[in-house]
């Protein structure tokens, strides 16, 4: 392993790593440092062809000591699909989405989630607590399950039904709350100090971001190492831009890629975009956003601790953020399902409706590469499709088309 | 492409494989042969290791001639995972699961529609229609999507309605019937004579096997080419227990494998088990099973168009056929999703209990390798789990535990 010590994102304070912890003092998350030197006068490029297409072929640069600690469901290297007829609608010629809907458990969760308890395995951990919108419970629960740690869960009675049963069935402490994930965060916080579970809400640990970092990989090994013009991520809280913005950093600094970054758009809902408004403004970190509400549940979160480093990154690689509203994301489900034969999440949809945004502005331009994000399966949302068909009799003949 | 001709799976009749053809005069399902000399000459095994993690690059044993012809969301190289906790449970020290609900469309349904409907496209077909129980719907209206290619699809009312949105969002032309899968075959069988569509049932066309057949080939790899002992696999229509068998023995025949193959096992469900019952008796073809009924649908097939050859199978690897019931099946999609972090399909988790019955048996022994079979993905299926969860207010801790 590589790993030197972890550092906080905001203050720069520095930590030893071989130690359970959450925040930095300043209250900021801590990111993982490497010996990114030795990382590269050990590993090159083309060592990775012989490895299994999961993301530990990236393990020199991932923060687990032993191999025997890796709790893994096979995760990673999902798909990179062109979007040939949906990019000829926009006006461009490099349209692309990686679909990490086809990850463990239906969503990029799973990534931060095995490298997250892989880690915590490795540190002694007996029992995570997490707040969660479904996603990233669901992800949680399942690995915890595969380390033999428990894992308690509580998730607000408005996220879809579904994330319910993938906690329960995998044997997670699932609690309901009345209220928001903030009031869930609230009975995790106190839980977490009256009975020492190991808190893992969003960036309060420090490795659910090293877990997100392999979508960043992955996408420079997919483009055979060079990086695509721009990269479009729906945003909640924020963890993976932050990772992929991470990876790519640590992909130059051991020479890998080249100097030019993709610039990064962060897409959020109208009804709760608060890096956007912050990008509009051009702050360096968002105001709560009341009222919170979308279709793209994921993208319900009005307050990211890690909205400064979202930020960060859009103003470091020239990118920008994008607000797109509810009835657009659900025609654009559809309209993936329908032209690409993709059936994705509407926090994935959401980014085809901001590239056709940045497209008709012009930000886009034509021959640009173009890579979307997928982070979720659509067989999570089905409650929110429409699905009527004509009903036939057993002798019937197919009605006239 | 190194296809020589099509070849029928009963009376050897041979045809020219460059036209449309359904079944062979006899009835019987046509299988794709290769010039598999050729094959040995032009590939090497060590050859796969540069290319994309898909099942593409077995392309010199598929059936596309120009590789602008297919038609891909990304399909292919599932997880292996090994079940330790499982095993020792078992008494098998080398149990493990392929995960295929990690394809597009949540299942392996998948493999078989990205083959088929390459070669659909590749012969010009412009609207396809079959019956299904759900997941092969499903997985061919995405790829027709994909490919511009039209598709009617006819499902019984009874099939989970999950199936239903996934048809219509990719736009398929979706039916529902009220009777079963064999009237729904009806309606199709009268619609392609009256239209012309083409008729991609199970088994009626040739292309489909040729997909599932990357089930086998990915397990030879992922095995490092040193087969398990054993493949249990849950058997609805047959087509992927069928494949999986074609897979081993072209790879034998270009010598990428020894001469011994794993024993198959085709698991049913008590309700519906024709071709347990067939293996039971020693015969050569199943009768037709009346009142078909269990809750892992895709196994509610009362007769299946190719399970002579499935038979075929089992007889000539030493395997064997292995009813379980409903009861045990719905406690093992939740012992699997709690010890191993795997929610899966019912028909998957049919497997565990077979493996349970044949550990048991003595039938396997304990150091042999096993490979259970996982056919789809679990959140298809939550309507059949129960996931209570306590329900807390905004200011409330958690209970003591």
């Amino acid at each position: 392993m590589f790993v030197t010590h972890l550092e906080c994102s905001r203050c720069g304070a520095t930590f030893e790593s071989e130690q359970l912890i959450n925040l930095c003092r300043c209250g900021a998350p801590l990111l993982v440092r490497y010996d990114l030197e030795q990382v590269k006068a050990r590993l090159a490029r083309d060592d990775l062809a012989s490895r299994a297409p999961d993301l530990w072929r990236y393990r020199e640069l991932l923060p687990v000591r032993e191999s025997e600690n890796i709790v893994s469901l096979g995760e990673g290297m999902t798909p990179l699909v062109r979007l040939n007829r949906l990019g000829a609608e926009l006006g461009l010629s490099n349209l692309y989405m990686k679909d990490e809907g086809l990850l463990p458990t239906g969503s990029f969760k799973a990534r931060g989630a095995a490298v997250g308890v892989s880690r915590a395995k490795e540190l002694g951990v007996k029992a995570v607590a997490m707040p969660t919108n479904g996603n990233a419970g669901a992800a949680w629960s399942a690995y915890c399950a595969r380390a033999g740690i428990e894992s308690i869960v509580v998730m607000p009675t408005s996220a879809p039904a579904i994330h319910r049963t993938e906690c329960a069935v995998t044997g997670a402490k699932l609690y309901l709350v009345d209220g928001l994930i903030s009031d869930a965060g609230g009975i995790v916080g106190r839980a977490v100090t009256q009975r020492g579970y190991y808190d893992v809400s969003t960036l309060k640990e420090p490795y659910r971001i090293e877990g997100k970092k392999t979508m960043g990989l992955e996408i420079a090994e997919q483009f055979a190492w060079k990086l695509p013009d721009v990269i479009v991520y729906p945003t909640g809280g924020g963890v993976g831009i932050i990772g992929i913005h991470k990876a790519l950093e640590e992909l130059q600094e051991i020479g890998w890629i080249s100097e030019k970054l993709p610039r990064l758009v962060a897409v959020q809902a109208e009804g709760c975009a608060p890096i956007v408004k912050a990008w509009r403004q051009n702050k360096p970190e968002a105001e709560f956003w009341p009222d919170a509400r979308t279709v793209a549940f994921g993208l319900t979160v009005p307050k990211a601790i890690g909205d400064f480093i979202v930020l960060r990154g859009l103003y470091e690689t020239a990118g920008c953020g994008v607000a797109v509203s509810d009835a657009d994301i659900l025609k654009a489900v559809k309209t993936i399902a329908s032209k690409e034969g993709l059936f994705i999440c509407p926090e994935g949809a959401a980014t085809l409706c901001a590239a056709a945004q940045l497209a008709d502005d012009g930000w886009l331009k034509p021959d640009e590469t173009v890579l979307l994000l997928n982070t979720g399966c659509g067989l999570k949302y089905t409650e929110t499709l429409n699905a009527g068909a004509p009903l036939l009799k057993p002798g019937d003949d197919l009605p006239e088309p």
